[in-house]
């Protein structure tokens, strides 16, 4: 199978280059870091597997170059979807070839199969701590994990081969049987940790460190499981009690969001937070406090 | 009528020096501007009223070396009434002394009383804006109608009388038939506007200007007139038009808290937000919105 990877960032470099790694056929597609690729290759820096250091990449500037693919990997920000992905993924794709994004929020893959008639699509969400430390070179802090669910893709057999691809690398790869409550799990987290550790200009730990914003916290992951659930989804109470668990435990790390605004970056609030309010809101359910949480960083972003 | 004015700030100072001009006796306590005005008085710069200089103030530096005083007009942040109260006032009181708070929030006249029992307590909501601009000097900006709602005062002539006295001083005054509603009916506008200028570090006509926040502050509006109505108050849901024609009226006037938090002072959170959210509730109603910007608050506050 041919892997293309459209944006070699953190995410993008981190499986890609495990998925090299274990054999498989990548095709990087990069920007601004592409020269430096090219000459010194990828290098991950893992605290958890054995590092990877990628001497020959099949690096590239422009899709135009690339080969057609099997698998169409999308990596980049949500943000950048409607200016981009029409032409930087239509190059790629043969009769057969499936899309998946690797990406955060709820109804990307709605308009992402718009954009691209009759090609399937699939989404992805990544449990990882990751970052970019220099040009094709990313540090992996933890985790890795990751989940695909179908969206509109006729024969599904090809989403077992990127499991099983996924599979060879090491990590833990999984079918999801609903992408609809996969990217609602997700949500649970970011929507509650992405906005707040932006407002509050701090980190997940933090907020879980403080009584005040501990229990602000478990209020949105209620809401959000509620909004969840009248559209649909099927996601259990007790999963704050874990997530809470599970984000104290885990090494400080700031939300993509922190880094966004920090970085004066556009903020991913059409995925997170828009299109969850309005799919709750038109199902019957009022997310009051992150409907406040999408105003309040609707004007941050603004300023 | 002998009036003691606690705090002279721009409050104590803007209405002290109102009623001293009308012909009051007037004793303003002072904290750290009590030489300047020794020596060089009182001055307040309005830019609807004509401009006060008094020379001759009667000023203090301690309670103890002032007269008993028939009103009371405690001008302090409602965040030292705990800690200074007690001390600050009682040298002022004879048998039949009130006590009016012309402060901010819920539940304050209650805690008031606690202190001095036997004493007649009122409350007073302040429409206006003015700065403290130096040492006994007030820049007055707009407005400064005040509203007496009686607490627990048993001959209430004694309010007829202040109401009065700040008549002649050419401001509106009014005796309130209500103080349950008077009280809330000025959080409307301070628990949506002082925490959202806090969080998002800006002004009320910047939150107007925006739609995101425009119908958030909406929102928080309504849910407070809930609040209040489940706890007994008569606010009329149209309130909420008329205080956003208001607020988008008014000359730029940065909320209290705002300044409070600019200047790495304790904020009001107990009687404007913590009280609030806990008397609705405690009546039936749950005010999300504005339990999480008290929660937002109560973690920012303290990093």
């Amino acid at each position: 199978m041919k892997f293309a990877i459209v944006g070699t960032g953190a995410i993008g470099g981190f499986y890609g280059a495990m998925l090299a790694n274990a054999g498989e056929e990548v095709h990087f597609l990069l920007n601004s870091d592409y020269a430096a690729v090219k000459e010194e290759g990828l290098h991950l820096i893992s605290e958890v597997f054995s590092d990877i250091h990628l001497d020959k990449v099949n690096a590239f500037q422009q899709s135009a170059d690339m080969p057609v693919c099997d698998v169409i990997l999308v990596c980049l920000k949500t943000t950048s979807n409607e200016s981009l992905l029409p032409s930087l993924v239509k190059p790629l794709l043969h009769d057969k070839s499936v899309i998946i994004l690797i990406q955060n929020g709820l109804g990307v893959e709605a308009d992402v199969a718009a954009m691209f008639p009759g090609v399937g699509v699939a989404g992805a969400t990544a449990l990882i701590s990751v970052n970019k430390v220099g040009p094709g070179q990313m540090h992996h802090l933890d985790y890795g994990d990751i989940e695909i669910g179908n969206h509109n893709i006729q024969d599904t057999g090809i989403i077992d081969q990127v499991v099983a691809a996924f599979d060879k690398t090491g990590l833990i790869a999984k079918k999801a049987p609903d992408l609809n409550t996969l990217r609602w799990k997700k949500l649970v987290w970011n929507i509650t940790f992405n906005g707040m550790s932006v407002l509050l200009n701090t980190t997940a730990n933090k907020l879980l460190a403080d009584k005040a914003t501990y229990e602000l916290s478990k209020a949105i992951m209620h809401e959000v499981i509620n909004g969840a659930n009248a559209c649909g989804a099927q996601l259990p109470e007790t999963m704050v009690y874990d997530m809470l668990q599970f984000t104290i435990a885990m090494r400080p790390y700031a939300p993509s969001m922190k880094l966004d605004f920090d970085n004066k970056r556009p903020l991913e609030l059409k995925y997170i937070y828009e299109n969850p309010v309005e799919m709750a809101k038109a199902a019957g359910y009022y997310m009051s406090k992150v409907d406040m949480l999408l105003r309040q960083l609707l004007f941050l972003s603004k300023y």
